[in-house]
């Protein structure tokens, strides 16, 4: 127990929220297609209930941190990372649950991110009497769940492009330097560990079928940390040329998605030959454990159509993607203005002119970074940059108390 | 006054050095080609005296201060940023001064740079019975003097590579896009502003003809900050393009020096037309109070060699200088491994692989980057990794105290 009685009413908020958002963040992995969200419940001064929302386990946070405080709960006070529920969903709602254990004051870390419900939670509790404090460590708790607040607001995933470079920018040294299906990291082991909690945190990973073919990349979630859904790795290869023999393939088990796109619909005079070829590919990649997907390009484009991908994904109720590619992807995705995140390394180092160039070209329309962070990662940093932000403005709460 | 009696005797030092140097940063701009040094003395927890050294007032930190302290210097503790010195120089030795002062001890936060004098001047206060203590905020002292440490210990500058980039490493837009003599800036105007604060704290900067035919640059410091000498600017110009009316001519005070290499010895036949030109060119520009130097380029290169240059400015007693310039410049800088420092400034936008690179080739030599600190600077960031470290190991210092 801390001795938080010297302490203002805000500091004291803040103490025990942190605790919540710790709570929240072992939900990584464990809550999606859910948002993470943290519970802990509090006596004077005494923790007495705490719980995170997974999915698998059905019950919200504030349901799992009740429980555990019992009867203790009556008067208490709940610190909640994100609004309890006002709904009946696949568990009954979180208000009514706390209104039931008696609780005396809720505080709320951020307003819910879906603009239909957003400030109902709080109006519930406050009508059944329960002073409600909102905002309290609002911006950590937001940033925990930027990608649920994307999906459950648009329905499509939320998208980071994550890269490794140097200094000057380069991804790679030139092709001619390189030696097939082995990998030259620019970046140390401290960053590469980081990317592991990075793919542990999304849905989905998705690459190129250049990298693959130059990097034989695995691509998964090596961070050892426990996940519900496996994470889905898909790779861009408008013309099936992924080697059954790569990594990706030899890895498979329901968890690569291959996008291809339909030559039939493009080659004219050759459609029926490439058909066939296209066919037995799918059929070789379905023997293989691999999902091929046909995504129709854009007009005047030749590689699949990237929102038609990214609404089907959401609809497979992927929250979350992250792309691990070259150039030709990143900079199709940033033109078409589809990236919420950027997080890129940079190792102190150099390659030059020749070296792969992060975006093969510029965006049409320039990305604009609304904030960003800097992190140190070993002998690298990183560049932490938000283009996006899905939140609602805080338009529907009438009296934010601090 | 502050009341530091509850404090450890480390934090109190701290507190104390901590002011002086703050007071050597005034002499940014003011001291070189000596150190910047700043000293404050302490009697019962009372600032009584202030100094920081100009080289113009010639009195060193010490002094300054010891003659402000007057007779309350009697037992008081000294706190200085650089070891004391012990020789005769355009001053007598500030160890004497101090000993005749009757101060009790002495603070200093580092040793010297200069490896043939470091550890005496402490040596002489310790017999003298002077309680001595080294290593207090250290770190920030050598930093403050890089410089100095490399100027002193080998005879040439201590040289920085700045230069401004888009996230993916484009420090301009493709020329084609670009309009001659309009800078696109690519930072903001902290980033901005924090360029003219490195401009005024070395005594040059170089750039390439290439920048100055392309973005026709002023280079001055226009920091606001008062210096003792000039900023010299010195242009890379083997073959004399350097036009008339480029605002670096216009401007020119007796502070800019052009580079230029010897056509005769490069051109054979047209030996002597071309040096009739040459010669016509440097009449012009000396009328125009710009002072040309010729270097003779390394075997098989056609630009000034660089070391021979470095040498040259190191003559001139330049301690330091900054390279902002353009990608072939930045690379041969690099390759020749004659840099000190990198401060690299990102705006969180991208340009796409036609942008102009940060370097054209990579060095043969990968640069080590020994650490690195990262800064903010408005919407953009920066990187300062340093590739050297120009001060000696602390083997003359026998017993150090903290």
């Amino acid at each position: 127990m801390v001795d938080l009685s010297s302490k203002s009413p805000e500091s004291r908020h803040e103490h025990w929220m942190a605790q919540a958002l710790t709570l929240a963040g072992r939900g990584v992995g464990l809550a999606s297609p859910n948002p993470t969200v943290g519970c802990v419940i509090v006596q004077d001064g005494r923790l007495i209930g705490t719980g995170f929302h997974e999915y698998e386990r059905r019950d919200h946070a504030e349901v799992v941190a009740l429980r555990e405080a019992g009867e203790l709960a009556r008067g208490a006070t709940a610190y909640v990372t994100l609004e309890p529920c006002s709904h009946y969903g696949r568990t009954g709602p979180c208000a009514d649950a706390l209104i039931a254990a008696g609780v005396g004051s809720v505080v709320v870390a951020t307003a819910d991110a879906n603009p239909t419900v957003h400030g109902r939670g709080m109006e519930r509790l406050r009508q059944a009497g329960i002073d409600v404090t909102v905002g309290i460590l609002e911006t950590s708790a937001r940033r925990l769940n930027d990608a649920f607040a994307k999906y459950i607001s648009t329905g499509f995933p939320y998208v980071t492009i994550k890269s490794a470079m140097t200094l000057d920018g380069r991804i790679a040294p030139p092709a001619s330097s390189r030696i097939r299906g082995e990998i030259a990291w620019i970046t140390g082991p401290e960053s590469r560990q980081q990317v592991q909690l990075l793919r542990h945190s999304v849905d989905a990973v998705i690459t190129g079928i250049g990298t693959v073919l130059s990097d034989d990349p695995l691509l998964t979630d090596r961070s050892g940390l426990p996940r519900r859904r496996p994470l889905l790795r898909i790779v861009l290869d408008s013309e099936l040329r992924l080697p059954l023999e790569s990594k990706l393939v030899q890895s498979a088990k329901d968890d690569l998605l291959v996008i291809c796109t339909n030559p039939c619909l493009q080659t004219g005079a050759h459609a029926s030959a490439n058909s066939q070829i296209h066919e037995q590919r799918i059929a070789a990649l379905a023997a293989a454990g691999v999902t091929v997907k046909q995504i129709i390009p854009d007009p005047g484009k030749t590689s699949p159509a990237l929102p038609e991908l990214l609404r089907q994904l959401g609809e497979m109720q992927i929250t979350s993607v992250m792309v691990e590619a070259g150039s030709g992807v990143n900079a199709s995705f940033l033109d078409a203005a589809l990236v919420d995140r950027l997080f890129l390394f940079y190792a102190p180092s150099m390659l030059g002119a020749d070296g792969l160039p992060l975006i093969e070209k510029a965006p049409s329309q320039k990305p604009g970074v609304r904030d960003f962070t800097l992190h140190r990662y070993g002998s690298d940093f990183a560049f932490e940059g938000r283009l996006t932000d899905p939140w609602p403005v805080q338009s529907n709460l009438p009296d934010r108390l601090l």
